[in-house]
């Protein structure tokens, strides 16, 4: 039988794979921003890590777990996100071909920037139909291998791996936050919370205008995220079968907050830490920061998922 | 006869007395930077130092420099920028009054900085002369030590500690580059690149609409600032006698650019390395960018003086 759900073992194993490739990303703190939330916080900052987000964790593990027969034949994917920058630039680590299926409204920012870590594009049109009948052609044609944006077994253990490095870094946490939306991100750090620290829980934060893992979790059956409305927009899919599984079983409670409480507290990041990060990283501080959870005098772990935000546009 | 000019020995003393207060800022480094210039460059980030500057260093070391009677009657400072906030929170950590000479018409942000750090801020006429004549009522009122921005011994020696601990990081740099306004880092970064890489060569940055420092090396008397225009608000000020005679034995040449190239430079620097620098900062980058100067297949150590920027007015 296949095994749907990765295991801390996987994520060792990623951490040994993805070791050449990816930043051990630092861990940082910020004096005010402790005192304002009345607690120790520890940001692991993927912001920092390549093409600018966590994504590439996964996408190097993947990449790298394939076979020579199959990476010959390279990767494909639609993602007009991170996961589109992460799996170009982990192919071209590898030196296989990787093609991107894109809308073609994509921000020509974003189409410049897969194509610059070497990937080929192929347009669609806006529409998730679309996205998945090309994408098909695309795998039908070169036998490229699919690689899930998360709901992908060495994905999730590849994203695992931020989480690992957090807590061997700062051993003694009593919560860990990351942001939902897929839940790729979520399920790899819960599966490495679990297995190092059996005490602490795994708290996730989500918008409200995005709510379906909130609301997924509440009603025990996985609730899609139709018509999304956020400015977080790496949170605005939905749960997979197997990300719905994990995070029912490691997951203490996900958090929802207003885009108001996120671009508060991404500010402040900004203000106080001097460092960038994009909206869906904020969520995490933004609970605390909104009060939506009560952690005062507790030890926090944060996954800063990322820093890829458009300079010309920010939400403030 | 007194010293004027700090040596090796003091800027050594100084990371003594600065280092239970003053944070180890990292030296961080950009792949995409390093291939777009041409050279590796390793930024030493006094952005991430305490209230966002390299001035807390100076601040600290002048302030804990002070015997117990000078200490007990406070220190005063004219300013509006970080040396203000700096001298600030530097003072409160002695447990010691600060008293901050500040333009009526200085931002609201900056002045409640400085509140918020425990100063007391006096407002005066936004004129050099009403700050002067403002300070020394203070001075005479309080019998409070004047700490200048730059032209002050430990001032100098403190902002020194940070080209010493980026070289103790990399030791084998062939050029290190600083903005140059007052030239307070300028000197203590010379300083430290003369004593612990005879070798290397310290080159200046400096805005062409406050080319003051350029023109006072080349005409070998110091011309003074007078109506300087400059997105780079920290550099505005002219050199002290001091920081004259410190910069004209150390520095091989200063590098003047247009605000254009600071503007790119900073945002390169945000987007690439996900990290927030205010314009002074980025000049250093800039020059390099702009090809202003020719320093290809260099090791070049680069001070980013600070990350203090108002997130509603980005100049681009």
């Amino acid at each position: 039988m296949k095994k749907i759900i990765p295991t801390y073992d996987d994520v060792l194993r990623a951490s040994e794979r993805i070791k050449p490739f990816a930043k051990k990303t630092p861990v940082l703190t910020s004096k005010s921003i402790n005192e304002l939330c009345n607690a120790d916080i520890f940001f692991k900052c993927e912001n920092f890590q390549k093409v600018g987000a966590f994504k590439f964790r996964g996408a190097v593990n993947a990449i790298f777990s394939l076979n020579d027969e199959q990476a010959s034949k390279g990767v494909a994917t639609h993602s007009s996100g991170n996961h589109a920058q992460a799996l170009a630039l982990a192919a071209t680590i590898r030196g296989i071909p990787a093609t991107i299926v894109m809308p073609e409204n994509s921000s020509r920012v974003k189409i410049d920037a897969v194509i610059g870590y070497g990937a080929e594009v192929v347009f669609c049109q806006p529409t998730l139909k679309a996205r998945e009948t090309t994408l098909e052609k695309v795998i039908i044609q070169k036998g490229s291998t699919f690689i899930h944006p998360y709901d992908n077994y060495n994905v999730i253990a590849g994203a695992g791996t931020s989480a690992k490095e957090l807590i061997e870094e700062v051993p003694n946490l009593d919560y860990v936050i990351a942001p939902v939306g897929g839940g790729g991100l979520l399920s790899g750090t819960s599966i490495s919370v679990k297995a190092l620290l059996p005490d602490a829980k795994v708290i996730a934060a989500e918008p409200e205008g995005a709510d379906d893992a909130f609301r997924s979790l509440q009603s025990g059956a996985i609730v899609p995220s139709l018509k999304p409305n956020t400015i977080c927009d790496g949170l605005l899919t939905s749960l997979s079968e197997r990300t719905f599984k994990i995070i029912s079983q490691n997951v203490s409670e996900i958090v929802t907050l207003s885009d108001e409480d996120t671009i508060r507290a991404m500010k402040l990041i900004w203000e106080r830490m001097k460092i960038i990060v994009e909206p869906s990283s904020a969520t995490a501080l933004g609970i605390l920061l909104g009060n939506k959870i009560d952690l005062k005098a507790k030890r926090i772990g944060i996954i800063l998922s990322g820093g890829n935000v458009d300079l010309q546009k920010l939400p403030w």
